[in-house]
């Protein structure tokens, strides 16, 4: 963690990159950004200041919960892509593959049975991939 | 709770019914479906047993953090007139009107500013209504 | 339908409000289009002519049919102003309540829950206005 | 069909087995269902016995139109892993190519071009796969 | 504008709101911020700051084009009340109804004929009411 | 230009295919058409006639903001096949990464964090394959 920082100095920026390096490791913080280009920079660096640095450090819900909620939500509008990411992350933040599951099948009740399906298939190969039983 | 039923006695659709009381009050529950017609009486049996007595009731989250997760579901997808209904039964399951606004806050992040414009102005209109502070 | 036409003469649009007459009646196409502005006529044409004139004119699906994907698709994507417009346009296409209400049921499974409530309600609305049985 | 069967005992699972198994072989139906692990049996279990074993069930609408309607959602929702496992139940539900195309071509209309794209590139990858004409 | 001002001091969130106040007016900029209350506060901060104070302020698009992508956005993911509100801020920007048109009209082409049909029904009413020729 | 032509004759098909050409080159025009089957041809010939004929050719806004508008609805509808299409012809059209770039950053924060990874990975593919600085 005290090893050389990437990236803006800012608070936010700083704080969403360690919340990121928790969650999904060095591969999915500053690696990821070290590899940016003019392109996609500015992104990764709203989606790490606001989305993790600003709205996943606040209190009111601890960090198992918004994993959660943000499988719920990904599982929802059908992003399987980022329904493999954020598996790693809810494992990361505590949660169980029990728990994981019931997510996924209470969510494919309001968003239907293909959403379900992409989504169960995404987090099963993240599961056999970390050997989570 | 000892008057009359109505509807199919099935264990999943008592079942079903008792999670919609308990979530709705009487009014989104036994007196919904005494009120429906041939033409939507099977989708109301579908949503009592399969949502309400097959998934609401399962064992491996608690309905607090179902709700937060519908919550999520709902917020993702753009749905504000399910939101009212689930603010009411997130409530009831002992969520905060704090813990819903961190719901609706991190859902926002991934599915966009509109669709947190929704839920909030949807959410707000419930929690005046139902005088929670 | 020998009263005097409105729009642009070419075979696509005139074949194309001949449908809309069928299903909606005067006041959901040519009437409508007669209240066009500048602002909305070239989108009222196209959807009388590409919708309306190219695509449910084909042969290889009946009308029926069509209404049945029709209402499906708009059921699955959550329209339901759309759906209450489609509903007339079923019926009017020979198909009956309970044709509409399997269309209903059976895409909610995929759609999600939420869905389903949406495009109930609104069917349901437009059957009690019409007297359907 | 009077092999050993596997899974849950009751009707609706049975029931919806045997459906599955009529238009996807036995490959979409009991493999499926013996590969699945503690994670999504559960989400399988849901989707033979609510989805196929008590809506696809459902007199009303007959197989055949049943899988139009299909086709017509998920190509509403862009959901092409689904078009692709549902081309081929149309097939086997007795829809034609040209049945098939005309529900792809009318859907985009009401779905956008680029919903249609999806859906005509993943259903003719199963044509050609099952060389049909 | 030299009038008391509310909410946060910070630079984005000043920004965000002389963005708001410039496109919309002080109806919906700082008087719709001093109405919130604990529960949707934090949403329109993160609104005014990251939305309109860190983005909609960049440099590498006008303001103009931004308020047309914006409304490509909004009538793709069929989200009326929003482009109430940003066919509004687009005429504030500079665009003409002609071009607001002409966005709505390509996008359909893009999202399917009811996306159109609620974007063209929302944007008629805002022209409507502020008198746009 | 003056090489063969395939397909129907009529005006909005050769202007679409014009435009086709334009924009993604022989690949993804004439070769294209070529290459369509009785399954997919209509719509091939839809999509040239009514989205590339009609309504690309239009006038009220000029090619380059068409491409930006038209990527700013695929991000927001998370289809990352088109976005690939469409950065190829946006560049063709004249729009450079940086206004690439500031589509889809913007659009993100309307379609959520999740829409603008899929965006921006696809982009960054086609950028990196064309050479684009």
């Amino acid at each position: 963690m005290n090893s050389k920082q990437t990236g803006p100095q800012d608070e936010s920026f700083q704080t969403g990159m360690q919340i990121r390096r928790g969650m999904f490791g060095p591969a999915g913080a500053d690696e990821r950004y070290a590899q940016t280009t003019d392109f996609n920079r500015p992104f990764e660096e709203v989606v790490t200041r606001y989305c993790f640095g600003d709205t996943w450090s606040r209190p009111g819900l601890d960090r198992k919960t918004r994993s959660l909620i943000t499988l719920a939500a990904l599982t929802a509008m059908v992003r399987p892509n980022q329904v493999r990411v954020h598996v790693r992350g809810a494992l990361a933040n505590g949660a169980t593959p029990e728990e994981i599951r019931e997510v996924l099948l209470h969510t494919a009740v309001y968003a239907g049975v293909p959403a379900g399906v992409e989504a169960f298939t995404a987090a099963a190969e993240v599961l056999k991939e970390v050997g989570a039983k």
